[in-house]
């Protein structure tokens, strides 16, 4: 609980007035004004987190967090449940979607076991931070306890000040967990107040009994835990899951080290509307990618406040709509250093 | 009239059965069926333009067709009308908005005065293929004659195939042009039977008059003109511009060839519908960038079938949005070369 609170403790709000300078820069760069958009409005958000005027975002990591979850045995995935074990192998080698699509965008790739059920091969490329075999079944108690909660967000952000101190100018968060859109969705109902029927969808595959068997685990889930949507922390802890904390623990140990993080689709954006209600300043450190298939996706958009940049249709998760905006924070920051300026070709509009 | 008929006598259909090939493997790669979305679909229109499972999209070259349009007399922007000639140098010289957002995609700029009023310096890195010194005030006659319209095209197919000679694989298309969202939104008017005022907006900013003068003078232009929807050339000659004909002769010509064109934001998605229109085959060779600020943009993407893949509040023009969707394409190709599948990793879902 210590290094949480001292984390937390240690965000501060944006530079606001690197982002006035980055606004003018921005202003006088040869275009019609705002007519570049949301690059414009990211090259000033990074001057805000970076402090910097003219960032590099060479180094850039996506964290993978991997876990299971009890709830499987309720039928809300018509995947093996091995298949959490097998394919945090693939994604450690780099053989998966996240990582064909990390590589050209020059973005290493971070798999950690946070409570995958089985234990990897030392020798697997997986880092091993395993909290517990799986969350709890959410469906008939809590996912974990509060200290495994915390140990979670933790555990994210030991992950993201490590890969910072590596050398990581931005983060991508990822992650891996058969049945995982279940608790998500179960965060989102209670967090946004939605009814799961509004917002339940097939994830990577539902199961035999289609969504309204889903829907109706997660209404139990929420009736048996009885979460308080006013202390995120207990959501996590009754109907979340291992790597859903660990994600918002990468969000929260990168914005004390002012270091922005891209979200991939609707698992990521569940973990930044908690790291968002533990500490509302993290939102500032936050960079939309692509808007997820699954129903819920908007929703949580739309509550969390993001737009998202990409309209790919895609819900593999991994990290791999993290991946696809990377190019997109660069060509901001090259905007800002390389784009002239009205003054500088004398010209005036 | 010549190169126009025979070029588009070339264009073939996609090749079905290399499609079919790619989605096979698309199908075979470790994911859930199509989680990875448009970039999958990318995946098999890519195979089905060059006939390849596993095409390489190195080269890269974004056209950008500058022209000058008469119709600026009538007060329809803001800007000085020099800043064509001005802007199109500096695009040339790769410090605008384009050059900066080519660079790190890896895409050449290929600047071209298809109809700028003034002269270049021989070592401004433009080339010279000037149909005339602007396209007439569409207000009170035609933008060019037929001739000078099937000549804009002309030389589009002329670049895009020297190009194309040169290594290119994929092509951008871009335009500078003040005023040039005025002939657009007659385009998309008559095309479309869309009443002018609910597509026209502030281009790069609208003049004194404000959007309602801008309305009345593309109307005005409709009436006097009276262009014959069912012959898009027609419409091209009477309300068009020289640049706007480049961009459409760039498509016939990248679809003659075989190569797939990355559109940009209004102006070019106005231009692929003429060039579609001149031949439907074209739109199979076309890829989307991003969703146009402009709010005749939503309604042509609509009119030609198309979904942008970026939302990014764009409205720069020059094909600044076609160089942030390049890395998407060489995403798509990265995931059909290097992503695994079930049978390589002996795994079943």
């Amino acid at each position: 609980m210590d290094l949480l609170k001292q984390t937390i403790g240690r965000i501060e709000g944006l530079d606001l007035e690197m982002m006035d300078m980055a606004q003018s820069r921005v202003d006088s760069l040869i275009k019609p004004p705002h007519s570049l958009g949301r690059l414009e409005d990211l090259a000033v958000q990074l001057a805000g987190i970076y402090g910097e005027l003219y960032p590099v975002v060479d180094q850039k990591a996506i964290v993978v967090m991997a876990a299971d979850h009890g709830v499987y045995e309720e039928g809300v995935s018509s995947n093996p449940q091995e298949v959490t074990f097998a394919q945090t192998m693939f994604i450690a080698k780099g053989i998966t979607g996240v990582g064909v699509l990390a590589k050209p965008a020059g973005a290493k790739i971070v798999t950690v076991d946070i409570g995958v059920k089985g234990d990897f091969p030392s020798d697997a490329g997986v880092i091993d931070r395993k909290i517990k075999q799986g969350a709890g079944n959410i469906a008939t108690g809590p996912a974990m306890t509060i200290e495994e909660a915390i140990g979670s967000l933790e555990v994210g952000i030991e992950i993201a000040e490590a890969e910072i101190r590596n050398g990581a100018r931005i983060l991508g968060t990822g992650e891996m967990g058969i049945g995982n859109t279940t608790p998500s969705t179960a965060i989102l109902s209670v967090l946004g107040d939605i009814p799961p029927e509004e917002i339940t969808g097939n994830g990577a595959g539902v199961g035999n009994g289609g969504i309204s068997h889903k829907v109706r685990v997660i209404k139990t889930a929420i009736e048996v835990n009885n979460p308080d949507k006013r202390d995120a922390i207990d959501v996590l802890a009754k109907v979340g899951g291992l790597e859903i904390g660990g994600m918002a623990g990468v969000m929260i140990g990168a914005a004390a080290n002012r270091v922005p993080v891209v979200l991939d689709g609707y698992i990521s954006t569940i973990a930044a509307l908690l790291a968002v209600a533990i500490e509302p300043k993290v939102k500032d450190y936050l960079i939309p990618s692509h808007a997820s298939a699954e129903p819920g996706g908007k929703r949580a958009s739309e509550l969390l406040g993001i737009r998202p940049l990409l309209h790919m249709d895609m819900c593999l998760g991994e990290g791999s709509g993290a991946a696809l905006a990377f190019p997109l924070v660069e060509a901001a920051c090259n905007m800002m250093r390389e784009m002239a300026t009205f003054s500088e070709v004398g010209l005036e509009i």
